[in-house]
């Protein structure tokens, strides 16, 4: 899967930068999260009304080692502005913190939620990302597999249920029903955490989140088949395109001075050392396309559109720039290309080599070329040389479930929104079908990763409206239920 | 709660020694197991149909340290006799193994369960108890808190989920549907398993597990004030004696030579140093009596027949003497009476000490005296003196819940059977209330601990009998239901 780290996101995304790092593919499956993107523009400072507190949080939750008993300052926020207060039993809508700084996230559909609902706002951070930091800082918490070591999924649900509880407790507001909204790992998180602490969450609204893609669950292509179906059903003649480019940039880098050739053709900001780096570059490229291909700007379309649109007669390469610079317009001086490699001082990265382990390769069957079967021995060696760990591979498995979900959640469970876009290639390893009727999918055909947690606004396509109002009726329904059973009480 | 060490219990109950240690009141809420009696003779070579096995266990499953990744070998146990096997999809009963050498509880009625279902028996012994030590030997495992630091009850369930799920793999089984069962804290393991682990175990029956009594949710008299209760309702001049004593032992301490006179008169291996030390032996024989207040023995019916039908005239004291006999007919030669301190070489203590903090105590409400109200601060002092650790006490209502049960999974979960005996002091923080159609009570005024998990015979009183048969048609029903999805997969 493609999982460039958040920078690259950025860059590839928000052009913000003017270059951009390439990706190896064998690499995909372990690069950066599986993020959503930011709904507010970071650099900004957060407006008042988000109030910064600390948690003094538990580092180890299931030992009772003395080391587990060492705490780290977690942060979370809160946001009273919509709040109807705990003497109305006011809901709480929690944000399940994803791998990344948590005040990137307080905007978008969340806001909308709480309006709604008159909730408090409560983000909470994730371990080991923003300044949510055990051992007191990164460069202490990233030291080694030691220090690293207390960072998986599992710790920071539990911190959620810590944080949560104690926060209700402050506020005398342990009446006040708990709904957690997550988007991609965060939306795994809150689905998880429906199901592991329903005593705390009364519901749980999990976007983008692929839950279902671990160990031999979804077919290990599936990630680049849709990101493959994506292409070809925006354009037919734009998908050939890309499949014929992959010979055609062969072809010219066995040419004298092919490699040369090709760095000048794609204005890449370093000589290309290999066609291969081109290669997976352009591959990187085509999945972010795909995986953010969201309205107003739709990335896909909007490069398939420079890709189709090139004058006739235009050679199947110029025409790839022809949709890079689509793509990219006036912003990109040069392409920079570099191989993506995994650092031992990248949290995600870490959860990558230890249970975030998904199984993303292909073969002949997608657009992209050569084949990138996923490879879990050197997969493994790779988090062995880095952190000197082994990944284990089938955990999530054993501890979240996910084979036979429909069976395993029919009678069990309630309250959780599976929200997916059909466009995002990550939605292959997400729910899609209702569960029970409580337990729901619901999808559009034409958006992508997290794009119902953005920020609705008066140009949103007709389909996307309907899917946040279906939305919020499902959790109305969870809150009128919660209250009926409490005025019952 | 009258939690006294294993050995202890078999000395109590099954009157195999000749004497018995006491226990200081205060330190009765963390002493022993919660302890279901073993359901055979432990000394007793296992039938040749129990095959013994180990598997190679992660000792942490929720960290990555380079530590996390060390394994012991765990012990469990198969029994195929019953199976109908894999192809046919036959159950799997796992026995949630609990505080103890898991050999001990192979019989009982979870063999009836077998032979009804056609059933596969499992049975996992829990880390840190028989011979499932972590670090190669119980002197390595009980060595500080460094090494006993990785037991704990999340701990425990994740070892189940993954020797089940490596079970079910090895034997091509993996259609076979898992039933959880166990007694006391291995009863608590059961319903937690199916609430945290639904994707591995179909359903569950815990029986006499007090769930509830962490935290506030139970009050804390509840355990002493059931076995007054029992008392009473069993003889109301019984119960009177019994009350009346507590200030005779005093009266007579203070004469001259009371100490002794006692002594002689309670036939004290060993001469009593403070009529305390007798008070708190007197106080453990009762509630330990009442625990198990069990047919065929009955021993706090037992005993109350000899305080009662002492002749006419008798004192208060040698009526006390005479239920002591009728308790232990001919079989004690002189009572123990030594104060039961923590031990830093017992794993159950580990776990009191830890997160399995029962708030058991009580004031002038019970027939105890004097009162012995649960103290928290000296709760934590022991646990540091002895193990240099300070429990957790509020942790176990984060991770697995237990307020307003019947509100949080009044529509969460499913198939969870709570037996309960209503004689079981324990039975006050169990679940005695159904929570919906498949999460239910099932309970018997005149049980006690565990009575549904021994072997049936045929004097077993009609209700018993009732009991066990309604545990039968509701598990049927977990079956058929997961069949009947099966078959449309």
């Amino acid at each position: 899967m493609a999982l460039p780290s958040f920078h690259l996101w950025l860059a590839l995304l928000l052009l913000a930068t003017v270059c951009a790092s390439a990706v190896h593919p064998r690499k995909l499956s372990r690069l950066g999260g599986l993020k959503r993107f930011p709904t507010r523009e970071p650099s900004i400072d957060l407006a008042p009304e988000y109030e910064i507190h600390y948690y003094t949080q538990t580092l180890d939750h299931f030992n009772y080692k003395p080391g587990s008993y060492a705490t780290f300052q977690q942060r979370y926020i809160l946001n009273y502005k919509y709040w109807g207060g705990a003497n109305t039993s006011s809901p709480i809508i929690v944000y399940t913190g994803e791998e990344d700084d948590v005040t990137y996230d307080v905007d978008g559909f969340i806001l909308e939620l709480a309006a709604c609902f008159k909730a408090l706002l409560l983000y909470i951070e994730h371990r080991y990302y923003g300044e949510s930091m055990p051992f007191g800082s990164e460069n202490q918490a990233f030291q080694n597999a030691n220090t690293f070591g207390y960072l998986s999924s599992e710790q920071a649900l539990a911190d959620y249920a810590q944080v949560i509880t104690n926060v209700k407790k402050n506020l005398s507001a342990e009446s006040c029903p708990a709904i957690a909204v997550g988007g991609s790992y965060g939306g795994m998180l809150a689905s998880w955490f429906r199901l592991k602490y329903p005593h705390i969450a009364i519901g749980a609204l999990a976007s983008s989140s692929p839950i279902l893609y671990f160990d031999d669950i979804t077919p290990q292509n599936g990630y680049h088949v849709i990101v493959t179906k994506d292409f070809r059903d925006t354009s037919e003649s734009c998908y050939n395109t890309i499949k014929q480019s992959w010979s055609e940039i062969d072809r010219i880098a066995a040419e004298p001075n092919g490699l040369m050739t090709l760095s000048n053709k794609f204005n890449v900001c370093s000589p290309l050392n290999t066609s291969q780096e081109l290669k997976d570059y352009l591959g990187l490229v085509y999945v972010v396309a795909a995986q953010y291909d969201n309205p107003p700007y739709y990335p896909l379309e909007n490069m398939c559109r420079g890709i189709d649109g090139a004058p006739e007669g235009t050679d199947i390469l110029d025409r790839i720039i022809a949709g890079l610079k689509s793509r990219y317009p006036g912003r990109v001086s040069c392409h920079e290309i570099s191989p993506y490699e995994l650092s031992n001082k990248s949290a995600w990265d870490w959860q990558t080599c230890t249970q975030l382990v998904l199984p993303i390769g292909y073969g002949n069957e997608t657009m992209f070329e050569p084949p990138e079967p996923f490879d879990i021995k050197s997969y493994i060696k790779d988090c062995l040389d880095v952190f000197g760990i082994v990944p284990r591979p089938h955990w999530m498995t054993t501890e979240f479930g996910g084979h036979d979900v429909k069976t395993v959640l029919g009678n069990f469970a309630s309250n959780i929104i599976f929200a997916n876009g059909l466009r995002d290639p990550y939605s292959i390893g997400g729910v899609l079908e209702d569960i029970s009727d409580s337990v729901v999918a619901v999808h559009t055909e034409h958006g992508a990763h997290c794009l119902d947690l953005y920020s609705p606004t008066p140009d949103d396509p007709d389909w996307l409206v309907a899917q946040r109002d279906k939305e919020i009726k499902i959790i109305s329904a969870w809150i009128a239920e919660y209250y009926a059973k409490l005025s019952t009480k």
